[in-house]
């Protein structure tokens, strides 16, 4: 094989914008050979940009059964992609899929399970990991060179959506069409990122607001605070409701401290350990030294794409994948861990309780309200977060 | 009157460095005629830089009963302040008290009666009220043109202190004798602006850790969160062990966002209000104009000398006051509910339970352990906070 044959199953905002860019050859080891939408309308589209050469199917089964796709992309709403990895690779079929990995942990576990008895090749579409910042916070972190985390804090509030955003899906942004809000659309990605560089922590107690900014039933505001095992503490502030938002990721270790924003990563390093300094200085106003410096990162942060190539050469040549298909169950299980929090009004530990969680779920599912929705797609241009 | 004749109530760290430059001159409004202090060896130390014409008493009283001044600055432990407040009315002295207000409301409402019913002027040590930045914060939060708060979040961790800090005096860091830790000691300043600029919140969640990274019994580390009655929510995180610390104070309104960081106000500012915007577009992603400028801010950062100069001028003029004694009531009002809030692992709401408050601080001071100490003073330069 020299080529991955690749279908994409979904065709909203980003199965869409995946096409568009493979059609064009963005990604030289992938061709387009299939794509899958239940929408009528939205399948019909599809034919004034795709080639002829590109099969279109009314359903993600047609497309996995046609034998015209090595690979899916899982671009459906976020219910639907355990399900649809699991039969995907019921057929032998290597799949990619979009964050979330899934609403609850128990699908999830179950997809992971299929997986790993599969030997196929598993991805999650975890693109902010390509970003070279966020790897190099990663390497500096886990590294060891600027001792223990004390203390993580991440602002980021630059996921804005209007509510035109919200009304563009009739399953957006509801507990049965979507299962969340901005912890599970939008924040997949931070989260990953967070448990990624700085672990998973032992507590979360979560502040949540459903509908605080928009007509919607889900959350579009929420603080989080977490305890780590080490003593470490953080805290996770995110909307989709403040304008202009802030990304601002700041890591504070006994050597020092970490800050990423506006694109830019500084290490503030000091010239001793904190934690030997504070009981070995005389003096009770004094500090060591501080140099503060712009970490140089190296790499293009090739995003979507980047993912998608990785993923194809791991399946044709046995390469690394960015984000392995199973750790989407990390993310997923904080960010569930902070919607049962809310919840119950309480903090609580992880591995996050997925019964309770479940249970917490489906009464809201039970309750969630059909809405009138105006289903267009947008532009995902500058959508992605930062 | 045309100079005012003041007397100094504690010559511990601030205090002495009050006397040292008052009797420089560095106020010309102020005499510096008297200081007290119970400590005998501090109160002879005092001898090695104060002119003879500066009388020295080992008590409050003596201090207040010799007629040689006409007002007092109280710079003693936390818990005297009210009571030695309140004997300086009741002697006619009007009164100048270092933050903060007390160490319970309960204990400060009565000092705020007294105040109320002397005639005497009444101000509190709140001298980063003087910063410019932070007095364009109040102003630009508070005059309209930005629209609704909606946010705050202010990461305040550069109070670093060494555990010789903690190590130089027997009351530092105890139930018994100071009544908390950074909350109480170095944030009242902070406190003090946020209520300030943001109005006072309607409930609190607050997780404080004791003797987190010192050996101390009361709190090195907190994070708090906070709910205000439009809605807004918001984020307060300190502690005395992040070398280096942050200072970032940042508040979205509808309007855009203010950020105080690196000793400059930075306004992004949206070319159509938020909240029209986001139920006015059409489109998900898209969003108004930003335009960003540093805010200029006018006026010196006076500090201490300010707030003693305004003090000064409002007995001997009739001028106002930087900050009113009785608002002093106001910040330790929110201290003692993140206090409150973490000690019973709930949300409390304002005003503060004064009775639950002071309930859960007794257990503390009954338990409080007596503690050795190396009772030094310390140059405070640099020890303000920004």
């Amino acid at each position: 094989m020299t080529k991955l044959r690749m279908g994409i199953i979904g065709m909203g905002n980003m199965g869409s914008d995946h096409a568009k860019k493979l059609i064009n050859g963005a990604v030289p080891e992938v061709e387009l050979t299939a794509v899958s939408e239940m929408d009528v309308s939205r399948l019909e589209a599809c034919g004034s940009y795709l080639p002829e050469t590109v099969a279109r199917f009314g359903g993600a089964k047609e497309l996995m059964d046609s034998g015209l796709c090595d690979a899916v992309i899982i671009a459906t709403p976020h219910y639907e992609h355990p399900r649809l990895a699991i039969m995907a690779f019921s057929k032998g079929l290597h799949v990619l899929c979009e964050k979330p990995a899934g609403v609850y942990t128990k699908q999830v576990r179950e997809m992971n399970e299929q997986a790993q008895g599969s030997g196929l090749v598993f991805g999650m579409m975890f693109n902010q990991r390509t970003n070279p910042m966020y790897r190099k916070m990663h390497e500096l972190v886990n590294g060891g060179e600027l001792g223990a985390m004390k203390r993580v804090n991440w602002i980021i509030t630059d996921w804005y959506r209007s509510q035109a955003y919200y009304d563009s899906g009739s399953w957006r942004a509801t507990w049965a069409g979507e299962g969340g809000g901005v912890l599970i659309n939008q924040c997949p990605h931070n989260i990953d990122l967070l448990q990624w560089i700085c672990g998973m922590p032992e507590k979360v107690r979560a502040f949540r607001h459903e509908g605080k900014w928009h007509h919607i039933e889900v959350e579009d505001d929420v603080t989080a605070y977490m305890e780590y095992a080490n003593g470490a503490t953080g805290v996770f502030v995110t909307t989709t409701a403040d304008l202009p938002g802030t990304n601002r990721l700041e890591i504070t270790l006994e050597m020092g401290k970490l800050v990423c924003e506006n694109d830019t990563l500084t290490l503030h390093k000091l010239s001793q350990n904190e934690r030997e300094f504070c009981f070995g200085s005389k003096d009770g106003f004094s500090r060591p030294e501080v140099t503060v410096s712009v970490v140089p990162v190296e790499g293009d942060n090739s995003q979507h794409l980047g993912v998608i190539k990785s993923f194809a050469r791991a399946v044709l040549h046995g390469e690394p994948l960015i984000a392995g298909g199973e750790e989407g169950i990390h993310s997923l299980g904080l960010s569930n861990a902070m919607h049962l929090s809310s919840w119950l009004g309480e903090t609580v530990t992880l591995p996050v309780d997925e019964d309770a969680y479940l249970e917490e779920l489906n009464k809201r599912i039970a309750a969630s309200k059909r809405k009138e929705a105006n289903p267009v797609l947008f532009s995902v241009d500058g959508s992605f977060g930062s």
